[in-house]
């Protein structure tokens, strides 16, 4: 049952082909076993010891999260070994910044929006910044995508929409707590949604949707109620802000990510910024306002605050929040310039910069080459004598 | 975990592209959110708020589940702004339909034979009836499936398939009625499955399957325990039932759906009248059947034969789920006939006759023309020299 | 939540479109039922009535697993009717192997690497090995893949990979066992997937990677911790087994399979040795060492070293571990001669030589010749005029 949250890591970029799939799952799996050590050293050692239980592994997932999302920015530009030395390096910096907010700045963070999407998306963003690629146009016309291509990150849309609740929640206390938390999220996911259809047509000159919205900025609402989902926000909070989150992130996608590549030199593959980079941020906002507006009795269950926190008051927590959301930014920006420059060295194996997003630089497919489409030959014409590829071939209307 | 019977809502449709799932995503997060306040309304309202639990989610998905039968029939002829309308409304007379059944006629019905597939159906069914589209057939040749659609089909039978147990359990009682109706579900459901692939089998001229008939009459079953399912229905009842509901659903989708065109002028595009409809009312009637055989002590713990029941025998039960069921119907009758009158009008934005089933009248699609298949380039001849094909094509950069 | 771990039964072959699918889903609907019955009759057979619980699902599930393992190895090659003896026989014998291991020599095997994927894999490969096909190269065009169709069988690969965990320890005791075999089983797929990433760069002449090998050997981890999985086994025991089994598998898929094929006469569609075979053994061995190396107070808990047992040491144990896996080899092969021999039998409808891994054979398919990709009207050219449309394709047989 625990495990079930984890989908999400792996259907999250099936877009993008073999290397999207099969880097994705390589950089989790590498990741995973290194979070473990990370969060174990850093929260559960004991005499020499890391003790490691269920919750451990969830932890390490949520560390793993960040770094698909970072992921998502720099995907097809970078080579495996690439992956590698980001994934090792991202979850260490994960570990520390995780640590410092919540067990120093005893911050509240759940579902991570400031730990794990803005934290990612700025890292990520940083990375894609630092190793901006001046002639990635000729390798433009595959940045796209196709039909099929379009329906398999549907599933994963799907699958992580309707994991996102669990997600937002795995991590809260049992109980009310954590009931919250999955009723917040959905509410928020749900706005989400309808905000962003809405937002989508409305910005189309026909009315029409496109569906790289749709696949991003219904998700946009699970980002911004990460931190506040267990918190006080009651169902019409999290309305507004899956809402706000689902129209920003739309309009992020049709206005912002085009700026962000032709002015600012940062080509965000997936658009990552608009999916986790805003919607995190209003999330810690989000969170920073609930907390410091909480009244005592919900400060002393949800917030802890007894022992170190006694003397706090809601708006100390509040600032302390904003702080978090501070130095996640700080922690982020560092990190990822000197983690951009550390990949700029040219011994990595990266791709040239007309065989981005380009699958047969990284996988065997000759094969496939020579018997393609094997399958699809009871439903295709046979090659017709002559030069026309299949790519001419007369198309259905004829039938 | 809880949340996890959810996911059917979403891959239900995945085999007419990008409206399909689109379209189903937009009426179920706006659907959910409805069906929170009117459910709210009708069984959780105390002091001026509504008392919110996962619970209410759960049976917030059950509602919409039903707009998402609904939605099958009428699937690739209506517009989104119908969509949302039919959705408010059907969530509307679902919630009352519901309260009337569960509340008044203190019926049971947890799987939802008649509150979710009977009504969602024949509600679908009467809008598609009176939205007959004379001129369709000239978007017929749209209506069909390709090698790949039927895979992406084939996701959401077996997500459904699968997690049919937990829906037709997650609102029964804690404990054994729990488990019982998880075992008969599956029971059902297996049964299902080898009864549709017999008689798909048996009807076809050769002897060979049709994949329209796996993907949908091999769930028949599940809907068709969904009322006795956590009744005494023992497993070879279940086994009957499943194998009933398999065949039946098969020889519909053979002979039943083109009658039905034809003659009664009912498009019914996903076939929902062989999946849900007949299923449907099967279900019904072995819930009155099994609970009109109910041994007294059953009564007791299964039915609630307390306080208000006091008086009741095994066959009054059974009476009054029969009572249930024509109550469903007439709702879904009456208020499909005004549903569809409504809809009819013609400033909805609805697509013309020709125009049907297809994806580009709402969808942003014109980037895909220009840079068409650019992930398949890999997997293609190359490029014959000449003007003539996609990979010939001048690239994005002219777009 | 039990029926979660369900889905890897029906994803598990989508890479070979609708026979793959619907051929495995037939025969798990059909095993299951029959697996209730065998393993209810040496189970929980009392006072004449089989006790049915959520339990005896997961042992069915579990036998059905072994099907479709057996199924990888002749996939494309057997007619529907020959799969349902197969599942028939192959229940029974698993059924009858179980019981002997279990509850005989008292072999403890929670994943089921012997019981399940030693068993599944040996039983389908002397199937395959009697079944030979000499002319079978006439169908080898369709014994690979396409881009999308790889994309397809990744869905199962991850879906098997995040529920494998799931798996291991369902019938684990709870509590502690169950713990430790999620935790066992996740860190050894995860050394899995890194070893077989690097395996797969290391074998290929330009260090590219193959699909086929990610989309198997990452899995192969979660086979190779199968019996040991709730033993004390450790985290670094885990990435050990994990990384053994990821590499191991590779290699297999790179050097074994083509030699099995040309000299052994051993057609493996799936390459099942290399995924469940070698693993499976290994995995039992590991148990057994593990077994063989417990501590006492480890004995008494996990192993029920009381009652029968009470004399026992661990090394008794170890010894038995290997018994069972001995025993199980014997079932599998002599089970699948007998059972090869009775499929050789020529009227159960199977496709000639130069039919095998071809859909039409068994399923209609005609429409789509003649509607052929009506989705994808958009985004092709326009059609010329001309005779050649796809419905006056010849069809298969003349490409």
């Amino acid at each position: 049952m625990v495990f079930v949250g984890f989908g999400f890591l792996m259907t999250f970029l099936q877009r993008y082909g073999f290397s999207a799939l099969g880097f994705n799952f390589l950089l989790a799996a590498f990741g995973i076993q290194w979070a473990l050590l990370m969060q174990g050293w850093f929260h559960s050692f004991k005499d020499g010891h890391i003790l490691l239980g269920v919750e451990n592994l969830i932890n390490a997932d949520f560390c793993v999260a960040s770094v698909c999302v970072a992921f998502g920015a720099v995907l097809g530009k970078v080579s495996p070994v690439q992956l590698l030395i980001m994934t090792f390096v991202q979850v260490t910096l994960f570990s520390v910044n995780e640590f410092m907010l919540l067990n120093l700045l005893l911050v509240k963070d759940a579902g991570g929006s400031m730990t794990i999407h803005t934290f990612g998306a700025y890292f990520g963003l940083t990375v894609t910044w630092i190793l901006y690629r001046r002639n990635l146009e000729q390798s433009k016309r595959r940045q796209t995508s196709v039909y099929h291509s379009d329906l398999f990150a549907m599933i994963g849309t799907l699958f992580l929409w309707m994991y996102w609740p669990s997600f937002n929640s795995a991590v809260s206390y049992h109980g009310d707590a954590q009931h919250r938390a999955a009723l917040n999220t959905y509410c928020s996911l749900a706005a989400s949604v309808l905000a962003a259809v809405a937002v989508s047509s409305a910005v189309h000159r026909k009315g029409r949707l496109d569906m790289v919205h749709i696949q991003n900025a219904t998700l946009a609402g699970g980002v911004g109620v990460g931190t506040a989902a267990e918190m006080m926000l009651m169902p019409y909070g999290a309305l507004l802000v899956g809402g706000l989150c689902g129209g920003l992130s739309t309009l992020g996608f049709e206005f912002l990510t085009p700026f962000l590549e032709s002015r600012l030199r940062i080509q965000d593959t997936c658009g990552i910024h608009n999916l986790h980079g805003i919607p995190g941020i209003v999330g810690a906002i989000v969170g920073a306002v609930t907390a410091a507006c909480a009244t005592p009795d919900v400060l002393v269950h949800s917030f802890d605050f007894e022992g170190l926190k006694q003397n706090w008051t809601a708006k100390t927590q509040g600032k302390f929040q904003i702080f978090g959301l501070l130095l996640t930014l700080a922690v982020a920006l560092v990190g990822g310039s000197v983690m951009g420059l550390i990949l700029r060295l040219p011994f990595w194996g990266q791709a040239a910069d007309e065989n981005c997003f380009e699958d047969s630089v990284y996988w065997e497919m000759e094969e496939e080459k020579s018997r393609a489409f094997p399958e699809d030959t009871t439903l295709k014409p046979p090659a017709p004598p002559g030069p026309s590829g299949p790519s001419a071939s007369p198309g259905p209307s004829a039938s």
